[in-house]
């Protein structure tokens, strides 16, 4: 038996198989036909976020973070100073890479369980006015808590600083609408929501800070102004791109129009997220999160307080009925996660369910009701 | 007429359908499954250059570049001072990673028609003591030069200097002996000579520098150290990986063993060069480069003295005929270069001299012989 199993990931996940045929094909990353799929890919990722007229989107090889720790590097000055809202634990690597790159970072933390506070971040621009940039996560896929990135965002223009959304986990499902929302740089991948295979991130750069990013950056394979420059000169990429992830992309983004874009997507993870949580807790699973602050993009699970609960055996129970669910990410409570995004809608998500059923039976394991 | 163009480009490169059809399954990066994908990967590697005792390999995401800065910034001690050896576009890319970064680059310049010479590094290295890295690329793709590894890698030695190789488009197909040549890095990439699809690369670190290595890197997806202990704790990449390009990989070096490994893949491509230069030949193209210091990886021809020449038209006119060609990368001397490298054989070297033919004939141009 070798069907592949559904990822119930944050990403990687599971894919359609239109989309991992478009990589049955070798393309010379130097060749027109190959440019004419990156410039489709950007202009379409341009257009999910309504940002054709303020923003440029620049892609990047490599995971996610390598997107993340690219918009630091090019977008904030060596002498800037950056504020990290910190509910979790995208957010504690967002600090990590800045301090690490060597820009000034200051921490601004909040409970993991719930949202960052646009007004604290109001009150601490108006404390240290040496703060020149935020950095946000849209989606903070570590517990899954939805923040308020267009509150932050009002708060950032009305101080005059700028804003880095690491929209991640968010992109493509959740609104984001440039036009309404301002902000520098907006960081996503290919793996993620858009439904394409993992190797590249992409940033979106608010056309008026572009020309101020020429030579921030200490290195050279992430400086996005550098990518920039060269991709509008020649439509290609600097360094040899991950072409088989950019077709897939290509392939993963028509079906995400055809699907109807960001709202019908949005529609069905919701519906995904919900027949996850209704189902789970009909076993006795309890979110992590109050409902309100959660995006319906991966929901954490408290564990069983069965003792006959170890993650380790619910994991290799749950994928030999087929699904791959994920560890949790929280320090303090064990929990687990389960994603709502990928390819998949209400039936694979009542399967799950009952997978996880299934793996509760056979570990002795009476209902999934919390300790606590 | 949709059939795929045959890649006479240093990568991304033909690859064969077995390769690619690895890519048709979605990958849990957390799983154990994976894990076990990724540690045959970095065994089958090391083996490759036979270091199993004297090194590890660690994957990276991205491009071959992003290896290469991370060799060095995992490598060089921020106080150290970079010798690189210049022959050409990517000795040059590697000077200006390392100057970027903030590590004191010294540029040791050579004609990019030869070798760069083992004896003038040894008599720079006896010069300034200050030096405490050198680094080489050992096939300088930008005009197909063949550097001398063993020789350089001896001086450094004796000199006591640690040696960084960017081996992307040799490794596999050139002999590399970790028992042989002491080297601290070595960096190569999975859409090269291995036959791979691009999306990541790898860097070989000589074990008694590892614990040394800590703390160099400014950059944190970067981080070479950080990835291998991470990696040697878990089994997983620290960020998400490319899962497709890694299952891809496996595939490849699969294919890469039942060959005959090393020794069958140079024997193949010094056929399929053979039979470009000598098909070339009779239709009056001459190489760059003097044979004697030529990579069977790819070569560069001059262009044709004939004034109806232009090398987009030539471009085009090959691949209407089914074959990418790739610019050249000199400065001085109009070229275009052909590799010989990816899953094609003297079959695919042959037609692709006949798509030449064709192409002039196309052209109006009477012969390939330059102007000089
Ligand atoms: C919000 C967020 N930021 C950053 C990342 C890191 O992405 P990657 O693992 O591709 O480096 C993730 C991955 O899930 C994420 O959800
Ligand atoms: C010798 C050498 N170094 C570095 C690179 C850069 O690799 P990438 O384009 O994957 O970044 C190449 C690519 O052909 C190469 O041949």
């Amino acid at each position: 038996m070798d069907r592949d199993r559904i990822l119930l990931t944050p990403g990687p996940l599971t894919t359609t198989l239109r989309t991992k045929l478009a990589m049955l094909r070798d393309w010379g990353s130097w060749d027109a036909d190959f440019n004419a799929v990156t410039a489709r890919v950007r202009a379409s990722l341009l257009k999910i976020v309504h940002g054709e007229q303020s923003h440029v989107v620049v892609p990047l090889q490599g995971s996610g973070t390598f997107s993340v720790e690219a918009a630091v590097a090019t977008v904030v000055p060596r002498d800037g100073h950056v504020l990290v809202l910190d509910n979790g634990a995208y957010c504690k690597r967002a600090a990590r890479l800045t301090s690490l790159m060597g820009r000034r970072c200051t921490v601004l933390p909040f409970d993991e369980s719930a949202p960052v506070s646009a007004a604290a971040v109001e009150r601490q621009l108006a404390q240290d006015a040496s703060i020149t940039h935020v950095v946000l996560v849209h989606c903070e896929t570590g517990a899954g808590v939805l923040n308020p990135l267009p509150e932050v965002a009002l708060a950032c223009e009305r101080r005059g600083k700028g804003l880095i959304v690491d929209a991640m986990s968010s992109f493509g499902a959740l609104p984001i609408d440039a036009r309404e929302v301002r902000f520098d740089a907006l960081v996503a991948a290919s793996g993620k929501c858009l439904e394409g295979v993992p190797g590249m991130g992409f940033v979106f750069l608010r056309k008026a800070i572009l020309e101020g990013c020429a030579g921030n950056s200490q290195s050279l394979a992430m400086d996005l102004h550098d990518q920039h420059v060269y991709m509008e000169k020649t439509g290609q990429w600097r360094f040899t791109p991950p072409t088989h992830v950019v077709v897939a992309l290509a392939e993963a983004i028509a079906q995400f129009e055809a699907e109807g874009g960001q709202p019908a997507r949005l529609a069905r993870y919701t519906d995904n997220y919900r027949t996850l949580v209704d189902g789970m807790g009909r076993l006795g699973f309890m979110p992590f999160l109050d409902p309100a602050v959660q995006a319906p993009i991966i929901v954490t699970f408290h564990a069983p307080g069965d003792p006959r609960y170890a993650f380790r055996s619910f994991y290799e129970a749950a994928k030999a009925h087929g699904f791959i669910l994920y560890p949790g990410k929280l320090t303090q409570i064990e929990t687990f996660r389960v994603g709502c995004i990928g390819a998949i809608g209400r039936n694979e998500m009542q399967q799950a369910v009952h997978a996880v059923e299934l793996a509760l039976q056979e570990l002795g394991i009476a209902s999934g009701e919390p300790a606590i």
